[in-house]
């Protein structure tokens, strides 16, 4: 650790993963953190996941999206993305003095949206105001409870010859974030992804002990993911790029400014890890979904090169996906 | 509502009432958040309690406790007031670009201390870097899932006659606070009361259904709590001053700055309404405890002036207890 926290201590990345295993579990460790999955697992007379998230988007409003509707879809996804239904919310709200009530207003009727639809309920909360200058207008924590439908997801029980998926194209949250925030940098079109996952979740649930292991790959992206799941398991993998599916417009502005689709935000994405046999049944139950019509399978878990992904080009290079090192920009959730 | 969004909506009082009331419940509300109390309470094979809460106190370390051991400890009594035996907590952290690791690490510990002293798990958690001036240092947030062993607890429950008691002196945590902030003013040798009450609330659900009501009495202290629950019940309340406990630092403190004990934050008391013939029982479980050894029978719930309970003074005058008003002053937790 360094002597001050940085930004890069939230980038989702090594230094984050240096933070968790060097104050976090030293601190907290116990059977149920250190998993460190999206959500907790915990026994009961129902099995129930747990998960939490503090959203700092900035901006508050971004296309396809604002801080309500990710604070919703966040924690919904993270429920989702460890085996459980979501069923119920805490949302707590940290708000700067000064901050207009119409725009709060609009926030909660963003995340109230969200909820309608998914059939949750946000059962409690909480709500601070800080001086003018303490924080950035306004932070939303959300909790989630979730009971558990499918026990057992892990990158333990991925094996070589699993075909690995994801849901849909891959970095438009992150450089929408971007590009709100530096409008200057590029005119474009793009939008959030920002999405419930826990319908195609479930979807993928009914695949029992052929779904290995799934994950929403929003800070970091999709290749720090990829790279966590192989050092997990301590198992290789190997990624096609020409079946990685990448909107043109997001490669288009991450050729522009230099930027990797592989390692920018998702907010509406999931990675499936399934059984080769199962692989084309997984494909057409997330593409049932407006948000997995474009579901691919872009490689598979090999035991070459243990604990870590490789992406193939098609030009016949490769290069090996690492955790994203530091921040690229913060706060994009 | 007012257009914009100043420190007294986050003062636990009228204006925090107001928000939940026009924004929150109009967003959110179902049969779960209305209630309004310190938690909810979740049905399922085995009933749970749900609660959360942000900590954003300033300053981070005062006499008595951080904002690692508040955020525990205000998130296990808020599962605690609602029935529940806490078990599981989430913790999330933001954290201010800048900050020092080993203040960090401090905080962490505190929390852990009591996490290990209260037999819970934290289980989840996220993290979060902003910028520079985002954030004021750290803010914290926990939320908390406990088994219900009381069902029931509630306003609704409570009836003429039953006693008021209070598990020890008041105004502690919130006077602590002001003096943490500005020394100048007073020399003081105060401390938060900052503690873990589900032991406490545990004995207390051995009273069955004579035990009616529990309360943490934090922001907005006594007196706003008070008014809450005769207005919820439409009963009215009688409370004796001199049997109303206070630090005589606290009441020191409290004259020489114009500051009500009875409206300062605590974080280690509670508030219980028992009935009468059970009133001496319920004193005696609070007093075996530490934290409970100054409890104190402080009124009774009555059929006149419904909705309002009325403080008498040794010298034979009284006064209404409204809820807080405006914020006393801010970030007190």
């Amino acid at each position: 650790m360094d002597k001050t926290i940085t930004l890069d201590y939230g980038s989702g990345g090594r230094k984050t993963a240096s933070l968790i295993h060097e104050l976090i579990l030293p601190a907290f460790g116990n059977r149920y953190l250190s998993t460190l999955s999206d959500g907790a697992v915990l026994p009961g007379a129902e099995s129930l996941v747990f998960s939490t998230d503090s959203f700092v988007v900035s901006p508050l409003f971004f296309p396809g999206g604002s801080i309500g509707k990710l604070a919703i879809c966040g924690t919904l996804n993270d429920v989702a993305m460890a085996g459980g239904e979501p069923r119920y919310i805490s949302l707590s709200l940290v708000i700067e003095e000064g901050f207009e009530t119409h725009l709060l207003e609009n926030i909660l009727e963003d995340a109230a949206a969200e909820v309608r639809k998914a059939g949750v309920f946000v059962v409690t909360g909480d709500t601070k105001v800080v001086e003018k200058g303490s924080c950035d207008g306004v932070f939303i924590n959300t909790a989630g409870i979730g009971v558990l439908k499918r026990p057992g997801l892990s990158p333990a029980a991925m094996k070589s010859g699993d075909a690995v998926l994801v849901s849909g194209p891959l970095g438009n949250h992150g450089m929408t974030i971007l590009l709100a925030r530096h409008p200057q940098l590029l005119e474009g079109d793009l939008r959030s992804d920002c999405a419930n996952l826990a319908p195609l979740a479930a979807a993928l649930y009914s695949l029992g002990e052929d779904l290995k292991v799934l994950r929403d790959p929003t800070r970091g992206g999709l290749a720090t993911v990829l790279s966590e799941l192989a050092e997990s398991a301590q198992l290789g993998m190997e990624i096609r790029e020409k079946d990685v599916p990448v909107d043109p417009s997001v490669r288009a502005a991450c050729e522009i400014l230099g930027m990797d689709p592989l390692y920018s935000a998702n907010e509406g994405k999931l990675i499936a890890v399934v059984s080769a046999d199962r692989a084309q049944e997984a494909l057409a139950l997330l593409r049932r979904f407006p948000e997995g019509e474009k579901a691919a399978i872009i490689g598979e878990i090999c035991e070459d090169h243990p604990g870590l992904p490789v992406l193939r080009t098609p030009w016949g290079s490769s290069r090996i996906l690492t955790a994203l090192a530091g921040a690229q920009f913060p706060r994009i959730c």
